[in-house]
């Protein structure tokens, strides 16, 4: 038997979403409910698959489908396509899997020609009403069809409207109507070479191949890789009778939501315009009226609606987003769907509709996006003082948030600024790099004019939550000059006021007054049911005191990041971190790193005090040391200056650790091996940090973790410097401390030999940042060009380095647990890549049986709903 | 029961050889043959690991066993250690799994002391014999086991020969070694500050110690990495009583091999001396006579020897390498074991040993060591004029060969003087980068002063089969100032002749002639047994059709391998080549396509005609288009004013071209995914050379292969490519032509999802140098320093990108290889990166059931040989 590709909508239900599209599927499912739905047909997103299949064309077995379901319809409705003297004329819709508004296209009024139109005429007794519907077909069927520029009809018609002296479109009469159906007919073949297509039956095939096609237009490409829709998908299309809001003063159309999808509140929620379409609605060139007011002006079919929109809510158990048009008094339903919503009016609905009885906990649980809370998560600028504030540049939103500050165009003047002076600074920088990072965490926000959302700005503001807007080209940036000029040409000097929205790209050329996220009511009630549905812990990525706390308030149950090495950066330290990097000897690298010792203990004394007795993973140096050299030329001479060489033997030494793939290069455990003193000196310092606290009566196991192991008997080497250290200094103290050895899983080697590493250490935490760029053998850094090729390309729907790769990335960590857990059954295992922040990958690390994932403090709440998600849809590990 | 750490030389046997270690298993077997072996014993190599494991200590069990196994042996000879009036004296020596010559150390005369050297000169009559042993013995102990530097002793000596007017040590009377002895002691107790050990059992405890430490000396961690000899294997120590050659004119001492080392010829091969020990020979003040001069001068014992050695080779079925003393007329054997020999003799020995009946085929392949061939393979010095040459420097042995020519500092010099003046030219470079191609190809030799062996130079110079040093730090070369100055000072000009080794790293200052290497004969007999064996086909990584019948003549079966990149480097192409990549549009690109598409079609006519039909693997372009781009200056301003753009806009293209991780960027199949219309050039280019020769009368299938793929649907894209182009040309020259794609395997991910690429193509080829890279996440460029810090830690013993990693990068092979013939089961499996030519990696590709390994031209014979050796030790695939 042959597959069935075309279904009318009284085949389909709400369960064949995958077949039928979104659309598709509700229309039919309200067809089900006996609700007023006007008839038509879907063509399946299988279709479309085979339309790509067969190079572009539509195979004769869904012809000749479409063909007699079209008959069954006509039937049904007792039209015709193409009877002039009663036809029937449809839409055709495009209609996703996953609702993607606006990104394709449509084409209404189908059906019509130069016969039908007056027959329309005829029928409805309306030749104005005839002759608009065939005008606005033409340009649609011209447009999303023929790719004949849209412009040329919008002029066509400016130009009719200034010869009739009009300034509106519904001013102009029925003739003036007849004579833009003659011109557009014109353009049509001026553009085309040949006339308007007449026959209906020729239209539709088109217009369908069409809506296929425009399944991969641009917008529609750029959209599925914003939200992780995979391109094999596809689109069905649905075919669906004509009904008319423009047939007069008991007609209209109009948009509503079952409850606020802005707070949440359980009132009706929208707008309609009373004999109108659709598209005059989007036009806006008429302004709506709300919803309630229907009720004064159609009562029955006002009341008709709340009570299908009430049925709806309570069928499909979540709030809904419905189209309506009302024909001469009579209500159609032309689509419904899970209406989308604020992140806030999300909790509210989910708990109100726990309260209402009308969705069980975990199914509340479930209606929430987890990656929608970022928004509540960070300050936001005060509403009404942004209504009047004016975007002076847009870039991209690199990391969330609300900030404003004063411009400083170097890390040194920001921290001064901040660290002396008491200002609230904003960074702005052409691109930062790790020498910027003590300017980064104690700026309010960062602004950069080149990068991408995974530049070190966008990486190092997010691992901090701190906002930060990237890769702003429509603002440029003088660095040395220290000022910058916006997108409308002001200039403005260090020091001046900016504020920028990470969460939208937005820049505002002024100060603004910010609101700090509300962490009660309905967001912790959701927290509360989370916490009880979830069995992954979750801990937090945090470099300081201050991140360790914010991460506490969001709920992290422990540290699975501490990065050492930016603690390193800051004034005081870099230069004895330097004199070691640069040291001709152990010796001369041993006097640099006792310098060090106590700085980095007070860190972790600090960091331990913060977690009161929660459990903290620090990692072991890990970047090559060339990143913590100077590169300018005057800031060379000055270090060697201060250390008493000549400036080229500094330069050489700088030179010598230069590398071609410094990624793959000397860093991680490979400098445990190559200085095991440094290995010591933070083994030391973490020792001595957890002994303080033990003496302060708190209980504190700190977990070490080796960065970037690829070898068992490399890890036995650092393991081993690592207990020595540690056993001497516990041993000496007189009192009993805890501590556990463990290492990062982040090279590909590594998942394949987890058994034998596993014999060695405690714990692993996947690295999938590092997994993710060896694992593809693609840079992050330098992948930009790359994905945007790939995604053109259909070769890539998502960046996989913002969401794991299960296929094969995943897979070396599903080998990797194995492995680990054959030789260690009790082996902690976690992720503090990147990818522990992402909801779709926690679902993944849920289903490999991790025992925590770590996140970025802002995330952890995000991390706290999908891992409960995780439960409820694979069940508990 | 305690395990057995100590074996009397009677209860071992050859058997026992990773136990006992080489030496001492080959002692007990020829005491089982009733061979005259002074008594003795051996600790094990487990004893060693233990020593290790217990911090470098003798633990009491294994100092009982020695204790025990001391006392039994010594009842046997009747002497006991230490005692004056017959006392037990012995060797204390090394002996490892693997031989290791020379690399760590020995102690004789063990068990004098101030009461034992005057019962010994009562026993033999010869206070002179007895004191010189002592003298001999106190500076043994002392350098070996305390660490005194030897010197000190050697000074002694001479000041003791000056003091008696005497010019040779045993001109030195007995007196004169009486007070040469007080001088060591004393010498001894002034850098230790205590007396000499008297205790015989403690001077035995001591040595043992020292020569298991003496496993971790520099020279031998060097030797195990050099040889790829574990450090977990630890070595055994023989001890052994004492015979001596220099107890007058009846005795003597001796080395000799069962047949000539140098040449294979089946005679008696070695030397002897006279009243002499065997450091004697080693010392070379005396010069050893010839061993058939023995015949004269103690006839029994020579004739018992020569039997002796007649009877080792039968049993041990190969060439004999045995040390021999003669105490008073009467023989001992004091070692036996497999002798080295240069690749000739083990050619010719392997083919007389199957004549002679002692050998079959397939054992007197496993004699030989597939490596060593490579000396056999390239040209060679003509001796005479070798032998009065100076070195004036040494480097690394980069790529093996010899080679005079002409010193060049810049590629193009040196292609000026090779292809316009016809002179054989030597490319001296401080190192070289891809822009030296060309020069590299039109070269005889290269010499580069900085970069090891897996440096740009050294990896191209390999590919190519051209001899190459590299890192010689011993020259200085001044680049720009055109002139070099060797290890002696002497300044060469641009034009002076010099000559490289390739295969030791020798360089000569002046022109030397050349002998081209003879394939015929035991090598053509020895690759003919090997073929008829060997299951793997051996192919061959040929760029030019030079190269391609280089491999050829040396028995390649295909090419599995073209790179089509290093034909872009040539003059003429690099210009169009420069203006593909830096067009602004695809017009631009297509053009500059169109100019290269003739030059490559005849580069690969060339090679299609040169393998006569035989299977011809070329790879689409694969390195980071950069790679391609002038880095200078006047280079940059010379391609603009050629290209008619500012040199500003040049210089920012070139920019927006780098990349932080090239190896991990934009090449391989990306770049078919960024442009397919370099991928379409190539595809076309390849099939009308094919086409060209089909209309010749040749069947050519070319295998094209598409580089670095990740996934499925990027394979599919670049598949879809190639497909559409080749099947478009084919069509059109109404001939029938046949080609395959397929992909390099050399991503990580590319192998966990083998199963899905492998839907794709018809074969795979592993590209394990970048499976390597990404699998241990190690940049090749940049590994130097880490390696050299892993080989000082005992973490690496080899160097993974020179040996194949089993473990973990042959594991992702596994998986590959597992996958992808699940998916399709006829796929073609085959490796091209470097360890194709490696012969312990060879046997891993038979083991892993590939079809062919693919290795450069002059490594074809070694895969041939090992490929056989594979078959024998692991059966058929």
């Amino acid at each position: 038997m042959s597959t069935k590709y075309v279904y009318a909508f009284r085949e389909g239900d709400a369960s064949m979403r995958n077949l039928l599209g979104g659309k598709g599927a509700n229309l039919a499912e309200m067809m089900r409910l006996g609700l007023p739905v006007p008839r038509g047909f879907t063509i399946t997103t299988e279709a479309c698959t085979r339309y790509y299949e067969d190079g572009e064309t539509l195979a004769p077995d869904i012809r000749a489908q479409i063909r007699e379901t079209l008959a069954g319809v006509e039937e049904h409705v007792g039209k015709k396509l193409g009877d002039p003297d009663n036809p029937f004329l449809v839409s055709v819709r495009s209609g996703a899997r996953a609702s993607m508004p606006g990104m394709m296209d449509t084409i209404l009024n189908l059906g019509l020609n130069d016969e039908v139109v007056v027959g329309l005429a005829k029928l409805t007794g309306n030749p104005r009403f005839a002759r608009d519907s065939y005008r606005r077909f033409i340009m649609m069927f011209s447009d999303v069809v023929m790719d004949i520029p849209r412009r040329l009809f919008e002029e066509a018609l400016e130009e009719m409207k200034q010869a009739k002296g009009v300034e509106l479109d519904n001013e102009l009469d029925a003739d003036s109507m007849g004579e833009l159906v003659d011109r557009y007919l014109a353009i049509y073949e001026e553009n085309k070479g040949e006339s308007f297509p007449q026959d209906p039956h020729e239209q539709l095939l088109l217009a369908i191949s069409a809506v296929f096609r425009s399944w991969n237009n641009d917008r529609a490409i750029f959209y599925r890789r914003q939200h992780g829709i995979p391109a094999s998908w596809g689109t069905a299309v649905n075919v669906q009778e004509m009904v008319y809001g423009n047939m007069g003063d008991t007609s209209g159309t109009g948009v509503a939501f079952s409850r606020d999808p802005a707070t949440g509140e359980n009132v009706l929620f929208g707008e309609f315009l009373i004999n109108a379409q659709g598209e005059d609605v989007v036009a806006g060139t008429r302004t709506p009226n709300p919803i309630a007011e229907l009720a004064d002006i159609l009562p029955e079919a006002y009341e008709q609606f709340v009570a299908t929109a009430r049925l709806l809510e309570n069928h499909y158990h979540d709030m809904q987003d419905m189209e309506f048009t009302i024909e001469r008094g009579k209500l159609y339903l032309l689509q419904t769907r899970n209406g989308k919503r604020t992140a806030a009016a999300a909790l509210k609905i989910a708990v109100d509709m726990v309260q209402e009885g009308l969705l069980t906990r975990e199914e509340a649980l479930q209606k929430i996006d987890a990656s929608s809370l970022d928004a509540l998560l960070h300050p936001t600028f005060e509403p009404q003082a942004l209504a009047k504030a004016k975007v002076v540049g847009r870039g991209l939103p690199a990391s969330p948030g609300a900030a404003s500050g004063r411009i400083y165009f170097h890390a040194a003047d920001a921290e001064a600024a901040v660290m002396e002076r008491g200002e609230r600074a904003i960074l702005v920088r052409l691109e930062t790099n790790p020498d910027d990072i003590v300017g980064m965490s104690v700026a309010s926000g960062i602004l950069t004019g080149r990068g991408g959302m995974t530049s070190h700005a966008a990486v190092v503001a997010r691992g901090m939550g701190r906002c930060c807007i990237s890769g702003c080209s429509e603002i440029t940036i003088d660095v040395d000059g220290r000022f910058m000029i916006d997108a409308h040409g002001r200039r403005y000097e260090e020091g001046e006021w900016i504020s920028l929205n990470g969460s939208t790209g937005n820049i505002y050329g002024q100060e603004l007054p910010t609101v700090d996220a509300e962490l009660t009511g309905d967001f912790a009630t959701i927290m509360d049911w989370a916490d009880e549905v979830r069995t992954l812990q979750i801990r937090t990525n945090a470099d300081t005191p201050h991140d360790a706390a914010t991460a506490l308030r969001l709920g992290a149950q422990g540290i699975g990041l501490t990065r050492t090495e930016h603690m390193f950066f800051e004034k005081e330290r870099i230069f004895a971190f330097r004199r070691m990097i640069v040291a001709e000897n152990e010796e001369v690298r041993r006097q640099a790193l006792a310098e060090i010792l106590p700085m980095q203990q007070a860190d972790f004394e600090g960091i331990f005090e913060a977690m009161a007795g929660l459990p903290v993973t620090i990692r072991l140096l890990d970047p090559p040391l060339h990143e913590f050299l100077p590169t300018r030329d005057d800031e060379i001479a000055e270090l060697a200056q201060a250390l008493n060489v000549p400036a080229a033997q500094l330069e050489d030494k700088i030179k010598s650790l230069h590398e071609l793939n410094p990624m793959m290069g000397h860093r991680g455990c490979r400098l445990a091996v190559s200085y095991p003193e440094i290995a010591e000196m933070q083994t030391t310092a973490i020792i001595q940090a957890a002994l303080a606290q033990s003496a302060k009566g708190y209980t504190v196991v700190p977990e070490i973790m080796i960065p970037l192991v690829s070898d068992a008997k490399e890890t036995a080497f650092v393991k081993d410097i690592i207990v020595t250290t540690a056993d001497r200094l516990i041993a000496a103290s007189g009192r009993e401390l805890d501590y556990l050895v463990g290492t990062m899983i982040e090279i590909p080697r590594a998942c394949i030999i987890a058994d034998k590493i596993a014999e060695q250490v405690s714990f692993f935490s996947f690295g999938t940042n590092d997994l993710t760029q060896m694992g593809y053998g693609l840079s992050r850094d330098d992948a930009g060009r790359i994905l945007d090729d790939y995604y053109a390309a259909g070769i890539f729907d998502t960046d996989p380095t913002a969401r794991l790769d299960e296929e094969g990335v995943g897979e070396l960590m599903q080998i990797a647990v194995e492995r680990g857990r054959r030789a260690r059954p009790d082996i902690k295992l976690g992720i503090c890549g990147e990818h522990g922040g992402d909801p779709s990958s926690i679902r993944f690390c849920h289903r490999l049986g991790l025992n925590y994932v770590s996140c970025s403090p802002y995330r952890v709440p995000i991390a706290r709903l999908a891992a409960a998600q995780a439960v409820i849809e694979y069940g508990s590990n």
